[in-house]
């Protein structure tokens, strides 16, 4: 744990120095303490950032991807993550709700010492966008959402906190045009960030809208989120233009995998005998904490 | 999930039909979804029951394992367990406290439909039994103890709810004649079953104490949880007599394992790029809970 | 504490029996124990329900009553009220959010042992309707709320659960017939009450609703909540028609007026003294829970 | 809200100003937010901080006041507390609990931007120190309180936290002599603060220490709770030497007055004619904290 003064302003911090951020999501304290504690020979300071995605928490907790759980719900969630890392936190708030309930929630992240949030310009039972466009899915009002951003940075207390408009033009079909309107408007609105979000399963069209949006503007910073895309790489991202790279659900996909064949293992062999010779021991994971 | 008043009920039924009960540990809605749906051809029902760990639930928050959170903190945790299962739950509650503070976890579990609550006869900060006896851990008082179990089972309004009473005489090595000694007492005093708990490396002390204890009591369920000797079986475990065979953390390590090496694998490569090829899609994971 | 089974049917129970049944709100274990015990010579049995309110509960926690709490982060309170009461509880769940939500909310609801939930047919950002209809709060669709109600009942597991619809046609002026032609809809999708919503500071509008209706269907139960019509008494309800009378927000009124006058009159005075002669101590305060 | 850096030290920076610190307690964030709010002409700043109780907060939500709440699950009224006040927060964490959960807890509260946690030195399930001393209740050693204090300010990250140490010698009748020999063992293990208590029905001995120990001392911040010895002054305990003044209780007490009278008139009466003629409206609750 640091104090949520010293980790607020981290972030921006990183990206002034020109840093690629790389963000690893977790939904737990420890997967927050792995995300803490991963580090390799070539990158002894492992990952940037953490990401609290809404997708792996609300799955970890079994309920719906569905904006169900909101920050008092995720609350305790992000204290785990909180006392188990040392890193900035990027929370992922959804649609951020209505603009009077978005206020109360910037006012916790920052207090908690949380570096930014990111809002989706959607609208409607929230529906992951992995899924593809549902009926009910559909894009915010430019300027209901942008009021929505003003809102929120003028609810903020210090100049450390940053809200990210994520962009889901791509996602709905809207095309390149409407995502480059919706980036000048959301940042004209004060967004600090925008989160450019494809479901393609190539780099191109993320690839095409930040090649172009860096001829309008050069400074803001630029996120990606490749898991379909798994093809970008952090030199290709910072080499477009990219600043942050948000790994969004691994951990959850592999946590899943392992937990469902030690179950079905176990069952069928009707022993836990062997089954766990290859897997840590509850000291190992004791140990990382400390 | 289903009501209450059918789940609390059904360890009990499942006892009364002189079947083996194997529960696996959850920790989280997830984890209780993968327990739930683990079905294999010659066990069709899968697992019996789940078993709410404090050390797994508490290593998954990031938190020590030393009963830093009580029933009020590991509430939303439970309630995740409940709406991702219909099994019983067998709930760890570490100590379980002052005798004050046993009430009402007794009637906060009867409430929400769980099973059973288990509590340990050691007295102080609660340090995990597979670490070692520390010098600060210590056998509770049989009186003591046998007065919680008492007054648990007092303040409990149904008569589905069990109360287990965790004997940590071989952990502590107190030996087989101590462990017999609290049996007795705990049993007199009202509890419901024994779990006579063991870091063993063989299975010879829990045998040797099951065979001997069955001479004098043919009925009480006995529960084991076979982490270090992990060579019992579940056939093994039936024959010499045990009722309840508790697997306590394996998921949670299988879990942690694949976390900590997918965290390493991306950022050594600098991508994801193939590395979730053959762990679950998102949508496998929400899938599971339709 | 009673087990949730027992205490769900008992709302059902006392309606079936014809009684009226009053109710009042609770929004915190000490308020809810406060309604337990209160009892008169002309009335032993006291109050016949509770009513966790939304404005209460949200008030009390300094949240704005915009249904920024849902059901996970108000499910403490929820806990205390059930700790420190055997009646039954009525839930007001706003306008139950999403469909997809509601029937989450329903679930927890009825596991937890509540007898009912009521649910407004309005929608946007919820507005108190004390405050009048602003530019943002609008009715429901009828075939949307009705959609709602069905999907309730559908996900309900138990015939004693009671799902209530509430109708803000006379508070949005839409008029009696509005009202009427909602009642008959929403009934026919399922709802196990009515709840005729009016901020008249006369009792008539309701009055005649309910006169009205009575010719239409003489047995579904009907709900009124007599904040600004204080002149409707028990007795005028139970001659009419209705069938349950929610006194909606009282505690915590006269609770804001003490605390108000108590931290003022200190701060003038510079002590305590005498200021207290006339209010409880501690000791009053923990022997009612005895 | 404000910025948990700059609450966490203005307790400090009061208290350097000399300025006679008055808390009132505030155990939801409705009584947090009437604290903030409450002004006189004399006294236009109003109270100079918040004590966030453990008896009224565990009283308000109907539990016993037997440290059976923790840190975690008091958390969310703890941020309520924050949302609805800028004033500093005084944390009464009971007696801290096992030193190792002390750790976290100051972490925590150290984060949140509270400003000091109070500790007393006792030992075994608590009771409330006005119900006298049960045989259960008895003083901690001091070795070992000294212990925990060094903890504690070990964990701590900032140099604005403040940990008081409670001193029950005078409630426990173990004499002036045992409470200096405590004050001076805890302030050499780094208490930042002392709190003399006592449930004495005058202000003597509460006064006696304190002229005596500022003859050995007279840096150290000294806190007083007059519960029962109400005669106390604010003008009067800065005089003797005290800095913080706590008023424990009041609020909690006044509000429970308030509500149960209403309670039993509602039902006495029938309706709630004219009875909220004198009490707040909704719209005044709401109107405070805007």
């Amino acid at each position: 744990m640091i104090l949520p003064e010293i980790r607020r302003k981290s972030l921006r911090e990183k990206l002034q120095k020109k840093q690629l951020v790389t963000a690893m999501e977790a939904h737990s304290g420890l997967s927050a303490s792995i995300v803490e504690h991963t580090k390799t020979k070539d990158n002894p300071e492992g990952y940037g950032a953490i990401w609290m995605s809404s997708l792996t928490e609300s799955s970890s907790k079994g309920y719906p991807d569905s904006e169900y759980l909101n920050i008092n719900s995720r609350y305790d969630t992000l204290v785990e993550i909180l006392n188990n890392s040392t890193k900035p936190i990027i929370y992922d708030a959804d649609t951020g709700s209505f603009e009077e309930h978005f206020i109360l929630t910037v006012k916790k992240l920052e207090m908690l010492g949380v570096s930014a949030v990111v809002i989706e310009d959607k609208k409607g039972l929230k529906q992951n966008s992995l899924l593809g466009s549902s009926p009910k899915q559909q894009a915010e009002d430019i300027n209901v959402f942008s009021s929505k951003i003003k809102a929120g940075k003028a609810a903020q207390k210090s100049s450390d906190f940053m809200i990210v408009a994520r962009i889901e033009s791509l996602i709905l079909g809207a095309g390149q045009e409407d995502a480059t309107k919706r980036a000048n408007a959301y940042i004209a609105a004060g967004a600090d960030a925008i989160l450019i979000h494809s479901k393609s399963e190539t780099i191109d069209e993320v690839e095409k809208f930040i090649l172009d949006y860096r001829k309008i503007n050069s400074e803001i910073p630029i996120v990606i989120v490749p898991s379909t895309y798994d093809e970008m790489t952090n030199d290709k991202a910072k080499q477009i233009g990219a600043n942050i790279v948000i790994y969004a659900n691994q951990l959850l996909r592999a946590s899943f995998t392992a937990m469902s064949k030690m179950a079905t293992d176990i069952l069928e062999q009707g022993s836990s005998h062997k089954l766990t010779d290859k897997v840590a021991t509850c000291k190992d994971i004791i140990k990382l904490r400390n």
